[in-house]
């Protein structure tokens, strides 16, 4: 990620995820200010939310918010509707039924919202187009996409300063992302990736988050600490 | 607005204020299946969710989800903001206080997700392009950017569907508002528009939603049925 100016702040939206503590890390290593943004979508994996305070305190966050909206209302997706299965039977091709419905879109533009209200022009997001699973909402065409779009939304896109939107493991693989959390020194065991958690609380290894996990720390010939 | 497809679904926002009502009359007359759509953002003017009860109901629709989303936790508008005071010197050049950041990204931005959801490809929102007040994300140039990036950001949208945002009041004038709620037979005394109510809960009559209001119906030479 290209340097910041000084003094200059960053919406970097946190799920508490490896992904997005990697894309916020990166985020703090170019000198951006820390506003982290969590979205509490009503996701049956709250352990996630926790992971996101732990996150937000390493990154050093100037403030974090913690914004719900339940978009289980809306059912369509395993990940908030209780009566769809988590798939676990590995990665298959087409889009996966754990796919929210406009959910980037959604987080993105509250992300929009808290960094125009606070003078910034920077949001970051922790998508990843090698491991992308299938989402529409995670591919380079969509931050495009985006970015365009908040320049006509916003006070100041029409006054002529655009948002750039940081997606800085777009190019990267698993095992290159857990290789960048090591290298920036962020502790990848108080991140949870997990869609479907074991009554004991620990990580199902079954779910297509933990098998992507799983891969990566493999191929980049590390431990993953939350398995440790 | 053209006529519906047979069966075709359509996510209304509806605020409680005349001009969403105006656009959710105008799709249920070209044929659509309305969810309307509420975001409660913690605004000051809380009697607004009281009102786009009724008007869901006036509209016949299907369904009726009103969204909490705190944007208040933001700050940066005098809609949200209990700090700054509601603008009640006139309409005056440039972008106003009661501007919230965002606010038309972030409600479209939720509407494609339930929209996705159900397997709508219609969205209407009231916003206004004479009327507009100042507000960046009212404008026709908005729009085509949002649509532009559903595209990109959806299932439906990669798949060759496009979403399309009816904003079937973009070029109208209050007056013309004023004039199709009563063409269309909706109670416009059911709708709520005051930025800050007085105390004995009526509406102010000088914040700049009243005074536009007024000036609508007034050169439609209409009574407007929640003053009378």
């Amino acid at each position: 990620m290209t340097k910041a100016k000084p003094g200059a702040a960053i919406v970097a939206l946190i799920s508490g995820g490896l992904d997005s503590m990697v894309a916020g890390g990166l985020a703090r290593e170019a000198g951006y200010r820390i506003f982290a943004l969590t979205i509490d979508y009503n996701q049956r994996h709250r352990v996630e939310l926790e992971a996101a305070g732990r996150v937000a305190r390493m990154l050093g966050a100037e403030r974090h918010i913690v914004m719900p909206l339940d978009l289980s209302q809306f059912g369509g997706s395993s990940l908030t509707d209780p009566d769809m299965a988590v798939q676990k039977t590995g990665l298959e091709p087409g889009i996966p039924t754990t796919y929210v419905p406009a959910r980037n879109t959604i987080f993105l533009s509250v992300a929009l919202g808290w960094a125009e209200a606070v003078g910034a022009h920077d949001l970051s997001i922790g998508i990843n187009a090698l491991d992308y699973s299938g989402y529409p909402d995670c591919r380079p065409e969509f931050i495009t996409a985006f970015e365009a779009m908040a320049e006509q939304a916003t006070k100041a896109g029409v006054e002529g300063q655009a948002f750039k939107v940081h997606a800085p493991l777009a190019a990267m693989s698993k095992a290159d992302i857990a290789r960048e959390a090591a290298r920036l020194g962020l502790d990848a065991g108080q991140s949870w990736s997990c869609y479907d958690p074991l009554p004991n609380g620990r990580p199902c290894e079954r779910c297509d988050s933990c098998r992507l996990r799983a891969k990566g720390f493999s191929e980049a010939g590390l431990i993953d600490p939350l398995l440790a």
